[in-house]
């Protein structure tokens, strides 16, 4: 079995293929599970040398719209996609044009390789919570559930929930096997922030855990919806695991979220490192970031990932707790 | 005041420029009405003689994709736009990269093209019902409103709720002032059948009236939401009119719809020109329109409408009667 994932060096691009060799063989739409003899990332930047350094993994480095228009990627063959590759949201609004060549642009023509390869290929296609977003002089969004209209406010969301349009034609007309999966924001990212308007949500663990100060920019009142990168690629995989009639319809599924506030990820972080951590935070709100993520749902339901046997994270402790095990060279406070 | 209306040759889009030139001037989002100096109609087809007769009538022929790239269009100084050229559903069912072509690329640069002018123009996009659709091995479609999650069932449905999310992302950014309206089902349509799976709306009415056979090729049953010509242009013209703050929301609106079925049309049009006309009516099921005509909702709500003044018809009786006034030559029965 050959699979393509691209942003494949990326965070979450990098964890599911480690996910993917680990495990050997995938079961795809229900089909019985199949050895994997090639996984290919596809990314701007270098794929990590664990990963290299496996004999099953081929890197593909370079923008990906231009190694699309010259037929690199997909090769003849592959049995599965992750598109994961994508601008993030303060980008997209930064530079629009950047925003619709990355996420609409490259996401097309990444399916209309697909459909060229004329096999049907399984596509889990990595959307995003920020489909959903408060429209102007509307009340502040409930709980929104995988059937709930998305009404994104940023370029981003719009971007992607028109990406989540293109993979259910595609799929009804036969040229892939789509699955749209929309995670939650992702923590603890390790590593550097990515630019993201949400990536003090990473910071504001990461930094103090490292003895850094961290500036958490909304109010410990902010409700977040949050999964760990652990229970995030069990969602992508799944996905691409469910027989078409455990997936259902073609639109997108809510993963499976755990439901916070920026002050209770702040109090798990003191249960995890003490005081010394929790001091190292710098409240100061910041208007702009605090519109914007108080514009995205902090109360997701996911039934239909429910349905299909994913589970959320049980507490943001595990998930500091998850994190600080995987990352102890990132870690220079005590733990209790 | 500057109009660019494109599919202008069509028979909503001339319908269109004659309620404009005969009205003189309009008033574009809430604004004191101004005279209207020039409406340019881009088709590929040409425009009709009493159009180009005005003198404020510019009619550009062509591709539209290919004008927007020569920068034929939209003119410095444009106003407003409605942008009602299209393919239409059965073509991208037949042919998915055309549509893909005519509904996205297109729309997408017309968009850009705007954006380009520098002076936030009105945009009315004319979107479809055909957004919705009743998804497989899901229950049928209820009443559907503004705020319904629209799954669409087909590639154009697809390709036009893709455009909603473009019209309301360069609305959000300033580039446009988009208005994203979704018609009925438009009957009666006078001339030649144009190709749309719901054609025969319109052909069951006007062949019997110009005393030839038409196909029913749905049961009596089947529900559908329908709009006249009139009432549909009214839609549009009060979109571009509309405030901010009377349009509300980005997101588009349901057009007013009659509720009826495809009997109670049949009944209306014996109703008009008699027991003659329903005998010309050949009731032969055709299981893949049928199919496709029944995943579209017969009930709609159009709350947003209502609240911007928008009345539906009063009933398709009267919806007949207007057809039959206006295409006298098109009508060889005796009428009651």
């Amino acid at each position: 079995m050959n699979i393509l994932i691209t942003g494949g060096a990326g965070f979450l691009g990098a964890r599911l293929a480690r996910a993917l060799l680990a495990a050997g063989s995938l079961s795809l739409r229900g089909a019985p599970a199949r050895p994997i003899t090639q996984v290919v990332l596809a990314d701007r930047g270098p794929a990590p040398a664990d990963l290299l350094a496996d004999a099953r993994v081929r890197s593909v480095q370079g923008d990906l719209l231009e190694l699309l228009a010259r037929r690199d990627l997909p090769a003849a063959g592959t049995d599965a996609v992750f598109h994961l590759a994508a601008a993030v949201s303060a980008e997209c609004e930064a530079d629009f044009d950047l925003g619709m060549r990355s996420n609409l642009d490259t996401t097309r023509a990444l399916l209309d390789a697909c459909r060229a390869l004329g096999t049907t290929p399984v596509f889990v296609f990595a959307s995003s919570l920020a489909v959903f977003g408060q429209q102007p002089g509307r009340p502040a969004l409930g709980r929104v559930g995988d059937d709930t209209l998305p009404t994104p406010q940023g370029s981003y969301g719009i971007q992607k929930f028109i990406g989540e349009q293109l993979v259910a034609d595609y799929t009804r007309k036969g040229f892939i096997a789509g699955r749209s999966v929309r995670p939650m924001t992702v923590a603890v990212r390790p590593g550097r922030p990515n630019g993201a308007a949400s990536g003090f949500f990473s910071g504001m663990i990461r930094e103090p855990l490292a003895g850094e100060r961290a500036r958490v920019p909304v109010g410990p009142d902010t409700p977040v919806a949050l999964a760990s990168p652990t229970r995030t690629i069990e969602g992508f995989l799944r996905a691409a695991q469910a027989s078409d009639a455990e997936w259902g319809p073609r639109t997108a599924i809510n993963l499976p979220s755990l439901a916070t506030t920026v002050g209770e990820m702040a109090a798990a972080l003191e249960q995890v490192a003490g005081p010394q951590a929790a001091a190292l935070l710098d409240w100061q709100p910041d208007p702009a970031i605090e519109k914007l993520v108080r514009s995205w749902p902090g109360d997701i339901a996911w039934d239909r990932a429910r349905g299909l046997g994913l589970a959320s994270d049980a507490s943001f402790e595990a998930i500091v707790r998850e994190y600080a095990a995987e990352n102890p060279q990132a870690v220079r406070l005590a733990l209790r």
